[in-house]
């Protein structure tokens, strides 16, 4: 892995489902934690509907200020998968039928089964590279700084597992958490703002929750130098049990 | 409610926590559901950090887009919580306190505890309504078309609950779904394919999931009109049950 100071990240969600609500979402949480861990930050995240015009404006707009994009949703044989389609359209390439694709489609489908349908699965933008799955075989591609994944989350973590090991990667945000149990953020707000001020390189953030008619509070510094995560982190582990005390 | 044709949202979700992965977002797909019950159409989301100026952006972007913009997160006491700031810089509005949402806030803290961070809670852009929540008191806002509610989803659906008899909202779109089983997309894609250009009016999608290594798929017929939605099912369910026959 190359090693940069911040490698920046975009996720698009492309599929109609999600935004009516049939399908709840498992990829972006998964693909966040995913990025985390190897050391690419995820800046943004989009979801829209299978329109074409709608995933080129977003992909037009979330390749050009991110490091890389990935893509979830719409590479299937139906009319409803229209991903490729677009990327090809918003990257100004041709979409081709790919004999590489075709090769892997022909491991899981019999070769009198491979109707025109499912060749729509093999039509890949001119000069991607193909994203190979061991589940579906049905590819996903890169193609300059545009990763196009599956929806489907078994097949989308295939193909996460792919490509992962030749991405970019900059130092690991590291996270600490410290629990503030019940005491209320706005007990704790003022002095942890002064802390954060103080520490321009890390981000703090206070995340309150809400369980049996009570909020619990927890507040995570995050950086990329794990000894300064781990003295603010401590920093304000004492602030917090002080406060607590003054109140008891 | 108002009766349009179509009125359409988008959501912006803000938080870092959501973009590490540190936290798994549970409102886009609740209030997802929840407009669609309504009659509303969701047609854009995006997750952005807690930066100003990104939030600036992107409410500027969907709020021009879309008939109504619902915002979860940022709305708290502590130096994190940035919404306000950023809905007022995007709308050229100024922040004042607002003396409505002290006095809410006074219904759950005393005044003895009302230090500088939890008066924050009551900056709100001028000529904004608030949006109250029975849970914690502090109060989200509505303004021209944007509406801001909390990050923590027991409160976000609180507020949600408060603004929407006053939405305006469009004939419900109704939905169908027709399991396909095991039967592969691409036996039925083509077919599928002819029915959904023989009925732009509706939108019909192909959704697989994958468990115990297989595909389990189903399709979803949606519209607004129950009696073309129904028929249109039954025709899906006919060609489908002939297709997997065909291959039994």
């Amino acid at each position: 892995m190359t090693q940069a100071a911040s490698v920046t990240a975009a996720i698009l969600v492309i599929g109609d489902e999600i935004l009516s609500g049939r399908t709840k979402d498992k990829n972006i949480g998964y693909i966040a934690d995913y990025l985390t861990k190897i050391g690419i930050d995820l800046r943004e995240v989009r979801v829209v509907a299978d329109v074409k015009a709608d995933i080129v404006a977003a992909v037009n707009a979330l390749r050009a200020r991110y490091n890389y994009l990935f893509t979830t949703g719409g590479i299937g044989p139906t009319h409803d998968d229209v991903t490729a389609e677009a990327i090809g359209a918003a990257l100004g390439v041709e979409i081709v039928e790919d004999p590489r694709a075709i090769a892997l489609l022909l491991e899981r489908i019999k070769p009198e089964d491979l109707n025109e349908a499912r060749r729509r699965m093999a039509r890949i933008p001119q000069g991607a590279e193909l994203v190979e799955n061991k589940i579906s075989k049905a590819p996903g591609f890169w193609i300059g700084n545009v990763i196009v994944m599956a929806g489907v989350p078994t097949i989308m973590q295939a193909m996460l597992d792919e490509v992962a090991p030749r991405l970019a990667t900059g130092a690991r945000m590291v996270a600490e958490t410290v629990s503030a149990g019940g005491l209320p953020e706005g007990a704790y707000a003022a002095a942890l703002g002064e802390v954060a001020s103080a520490n321009p390189e890390l981000s703090i953030g206070s995340y309150p929750s809400f369980r049996d008619g009570r909020f619990h509070n927890e507040i995570v510094v995050r950086g990329r130098d794990p000894m300064r995560v781990g003295d603010v982190a401590a920093a304000i582990n004492a602030l917090v049990s002080r406060l607590a005390q003054r109140r008891a």
